[in-house]
């Protein structure tokens, strides 16, 4: 037994597994990390090889992250419990539907003082409409401090070791060094804020923006149309952060998570790219998540979805009018090309 | 004799005959101006005519914005005092070099009561190093109250009535609706700052920051890497501002005139598109201008330099090492394969 912090990364996706090596590699350099990090891995069978034991022997996620050798002291773990059970820094990196299991599964079997790292993007739906944030539930479920991670990270080019920045909200000026130690790099830069709350909700509303800019796109509007629509998006992310979650600070929106991530995301990114085709070939959304994305749901609409109900229940819709339009245009109640006339009178322009 | 106010454009190129055209229709619309609206046109022979007969005449500016009707209430005049002298609103869209020139002729010569709205984008050199506001230049020549327009505003694009915003920098309350009438349509918003300093320097500062993300480009980094580039510009721009221009609001950079302008310039625009053929062909700054550009100066690495002789002066170019180095990869003193090392340890990530 030692008094070095033990690390367990939830999770083992294409951002899990990146994380994974960043995070592998500080841990067996830092002499106040444990070398040994574990991640839960969710056992698949890889031509007829078990996913855990193909990543332990070869130190390749040959499914999700190829190509890439995860440091050796990085171990896939099958089970949840026993992959987080010493961990004094859970890293939370799963779909965010899954995090309720997750958490249910882990409920009494960590470690009491154990902080949690969450890397994962989107709301959670409360029952009966509204939304609450994935770190929110964590903290109530685990009764854990939770601290999050987001910026404009693809990825395949963090695991290509190529320069970017990313920005961790956390609270604790305790821990944030330490957060900051164990995931910066020379080429994964790290700031950290504590306004944690904003920067996991710019992760979550950057995607609803991202289809406005898609549809800007497909119907050919122009670079100017582009800018203002995503400038019009940011600053309705801006409201809607200050309206339902106090504190907020704009400088925030000024970090990776913010502008970096959306300006990202609109000009790259799945959700610009499936609106721009739902404009060009007239098919519904799920018709396109069935072509484009093997069926997968696409964030985008989804989270419109979710954040246009707590605003028709608030009475708010017209003070969100980009928000609001793209969900509308999302489920066929709205033509695209009338998206330009509901932001024509934004409440910033008055 | 009539107490309606009296508007001239000092100006008739591309960004100043599609201001012709919302200025035109404006001021034909509105009680209180006087419909005719003159343009200081810079006399040419087209095909063996006067360009200012062809505008009057045909109401088509053939040379700088073919293609394109101006209301038949915008006159063009051949002889700037003439065009200017009963002016209550002089719009200043010249390139930046030409306006003292401008100014020149013009003192003495207009309404003491006029006011000027500047569209002109770049800083006029100090003799001996440093940097000045165009709108500075025009309030110490002229003796005038000067406002400026800066945002995310293509000129063909604005010419077509594609919907962008802008935004109108002025202090002046009295002013500021005036101003905002004027310019204002469908489908040009306009937002009006006080914060005018910030307005115009961020049209200047933003050509920099898109030869670094054009360098990004050119060296194929990806989008990680460019969304850094550009946001580490960003908070170049704004310590730029703070440190130089006391006084200066956060908020003002989340306008048309910041981000949005930022980001098109970054993505679009010919800096970017130089910056990167400068990465991919090995070319001078010169021999690509003199290529791609009739030889025409391209603003970003202009920029630059001033900008840096400047910084260096203050000893403060460690303060700024985005601008530094996009400044020296341009005069051939640094790789921009090193363009990354050289931010690595940017001073936001301390």
């Amino acid at each position: 037994m030692t008094n070095k912090r033990r690390v367990c990364i939830v999770g083992s996706g294409n951002w899990g597994s990146a994380i994974a090596k960043i995070v592998g590699y500080n841990a067996a350099k830092l002499e106040t990390f444990e070398d040994r990090v574990t991640m839960y891995v969710y056992e698949e069978i890889i031509n007829g090889r078990k996913l855990t034991e193909i990543i332990n022997e070869t130190h390749e996620n040959v499914k999700y992250l190829p190509g890439h050798q995860l440091p050796a002291n990085v171990i896939a773990v099958p089970d949840l419990v026993e992959a987080a059970k010493d961990a004094d820094f859970l890293i939370f990196v799963v779909p965010h539907q899954f995090i309720k299991t997750i958490c249910k599964t882990l409920e009494g079997k960590i470690k009491p003082t154990a902080i949690g790292l969450s890397l994962i993007k989107g709301f959670d739906t409360v029952e009966g409409g509204g939304i609450d944030l994935i770190s929110h539930v964590i903290n109530r479920m685990l009764n854990i401090q939770v601290c999050v991670l987001m910026g404009a990270n693809l990825a395949g080019e963090v695991a290509d070791e190529k320069f970017c920045e990313t920005t961790i909200g956390c609270k604790d000026k305790r821990v944030a060094p330490i957060l900051r130690d164990l995931i910066q790099t020379d080429y994964f830069r790290v700031v950290v804020v504590d306004d944690v709350d904003t920067v996991e909700i710019c992760g979550a509303l950057k995607n609803i923006v991202a289809c406005a800019a898609g549809f800007v796109d497909g119907l050919e509007l122009g670079d100017n149309t582009k800018a203002a629509v995503i400038r019009l998006g940011l600053m309705e992310m801006i409201r809607f952060v200050d309206t339902f979650y106090t504190g907020s600070r704009l400088s925030t929106f000024f970090e990776s998570c913010g502008i970096a991530d959306l300006v990202t995301t609109c000009y790259g990114g799945r959700n610009r790219r499936i609106a721009e085709a739902f404009v060009k070939t007239g098919k519904t959304v799920q018709e396109l998540e069935t072509e484009l994305l093997n069926g997968q749901k696409l964030q985008g609409p989804y989270t419109a979805e979710e954040v246009n109900h707590m605003l028709r229940i608030k009475n708010m819709e017209e003070k969100f009018p980009l928000f609001t339009a793209v969900h509308k245009i999302c489920v066929g109640a709205l033509s695209p090309q009338k998206l330009i006339d509901w932001i024509r009178d934004h409440p910033e322009h008055q």
